[in-house]
């Protein structure tokens, strides 16, 4: 099994320059004052499709060759990373395929299409999805791209943490949302080789634990019938994303929907912008003193602002 | 009748500067499409407090006199106002009394003490407002800062229209919300002084145009029965305030409900940042395409961020 390195993360944020934002690591006096610490909070949510994930997908879409890029590219996502590969493709100005469930939101695919790639729906279930995907990768020769389970995505989701080593020194600790392990593993691959004196915790909801699980019991542990308002974090870890995560991350943190719930809130209230719930779950871990920063400074990766403000995920009072 | 001028605002700009957040000009590529224009965003939702009323509180309190000051302030606004004042006051170390009625919603009365003024309830009625008010101020001496009809506040909320120009030089059109028209006194004053090519345009709700009316009619037409999400747009204007509009502002936008709410389910989507509905009217002006800003290069003055997210003013589907 293949693994990028700090080289591979250096030469990601070399690649996707010219196309990604260099987003801004804001601060906010009223979370500091709450969490006892210094925090410094990596602003993905204004990254380009609204997501880091458009890191990730630049920078497998620009490493292609240009036989294979002729070809396109291929996913399987619905959700930011559908998006991301649509948007980076669309630039490349190569074809995008996304298969997508019938039953995903009409507001989902609608962001894909808008970014001028070709949805091919498929049933909502596992096996068709794997069916068709493969099917249209034999029909157009495209590469398939992973979210998470490739060296090119997790090399590009590094170069988040690369932009705020650079900007903010003598970090203790840097925390991301754990899903599949792609942001988090790009994250410690680069807070490694850059800062090796700075921890990295990965945050992830109680009600969808399997990498807090898997981490104990020394092996994956797949997630199943999450129940989390954190959407983004929902997926299994891949064995890559996985091996990273044993060797290089020091610790995981679990927190409650109601903790998610209340930090999301409390950024939208205190500093302004807009995240997503996938995105609040780090800032839960240190508004619920469930993770001891007190007296650290703390670089948290806000990882995306996509929200569905027709379904916000608290009950009108 | 006293009207400020420039050089108040200069001064308020250096009155404030120690206190009060120069907030970024942010811009929108996704809106700018959307309007043919090139939009510049004021970003007062980053302001202290949460909106450009901290400006006008600031400049009031810091320019009283020792004396006076050590009596207070007073105000009988419960908004953004009198959370603005108390922090204000906080700031230069005097007491703060904000007059609140007794139907106010809980969260402004937190948000009021918890920046350490006295509330001193009434009846939710005029009468009982100013009763209570003329005898607070009699029995404590302490000054009355009202919310726009007073000279200091309007130069105070000038400099942020100072802070735009200073920032972004040739803007054919600066647009600000209407309410009372402190904001839009200041923004004109502060347009015509620095950049006299430069057209003032207010914005307001369709359903609480008294100031489209006033302007219409050539004198004040009392806003009665506002229906509007834009909270903090329900107010009338002032004799001062409408004196300054008649001089220096071209002209007055109405945007319906429906407007308004779009602008700031936009802004929240692609800006990823939060603003209130009364900040999104101006918004409206320019998306709805009801001020032609085609080419042009539009300063809007994004006026706060202080959202009720219990309380949305949109149905959930």
């Amino acid at each position: 099994m293949t693994r990028p390195t700090l080289a591979d993360v250096l030469a990601a944020a070399e690649r996707i320059r010219p196309h990604a934002h260099r987003t801004p690591v804001l601060t906010c006096r009223a979370l500091d004052d709450m969490s006892c610490a210094r925090l410094f909070f990596k602003c993905e949510n204004f990254q380009k499709v609204g997501a880091f994930k458009f890191r990730g997908a630049t920078n497998a879409v620009f490493a292609l060759s240009e036989e294979d890029a002729r070809r396109g590219v291929l996913t399987h996502s619905s959700g930011n990373h559908g998006a991301a590969l649509a948007l980076a493709a669309h630039l490349r100005g190569i074809p995008a395929i996304v298969v997508v469930p019938a039953n995903a939101p009409p507001v989902k695919r609608a962001a894909i299409a808008g970014y001028g790639a070709r949805i091919v729906p498929c049933e909502p279930t596992l096996a068709s999805r794997e069916e068709t995907a493969a099917r249209v990768l034999a029909e157009t020769g495209a590469t398939l791209v992973h979210p998470y389970d490739d060296d090119r995505i997790i090399a590009g989701q590094g170069t988040a943490a690369l932009e705020l080593l650079a900007d903010v020194p003598e970090l203790d600790i840097v925390l991301a949302p754990i899903g599949g392990g792609g942001l988090v593993s790009g994250t410690a691959i680069a807070v490694a080789g850059v800062s090796p004196t700075t921890r990295v915790i990965a945050a992830e909801p109680a009600a969808a634990d399997d990498a807090w699980r898997s981490l104990r019991a020394g092996k994956i542990i797949p997630q199943t019938d999450p129940r989390t308002v954190a959407d983004g974090l929902r997926t299994s870890l891949a064995p890559r994303t996985f091996a990273i995560l044993r060797e290089l991350v020091a610790d995981i943190v679990t927190v409650s929907e109601e903790e998610i719930i209340r930090a999301m809130r409390h950024v939208l209230e205190r500093m302004k912008i807009v995240i997503e719930p996938s995105s609040a779950v780090p800032v839960a871990a240190v508004l619920s003193g469930r993770l001891d920063v007190a007296g650290r400074r703390v670089g948290i990766i806000l990882s995306g602002g996509n929200v569905d403000w027709d379904r916000l995920p608290w009950p009108r009072p």
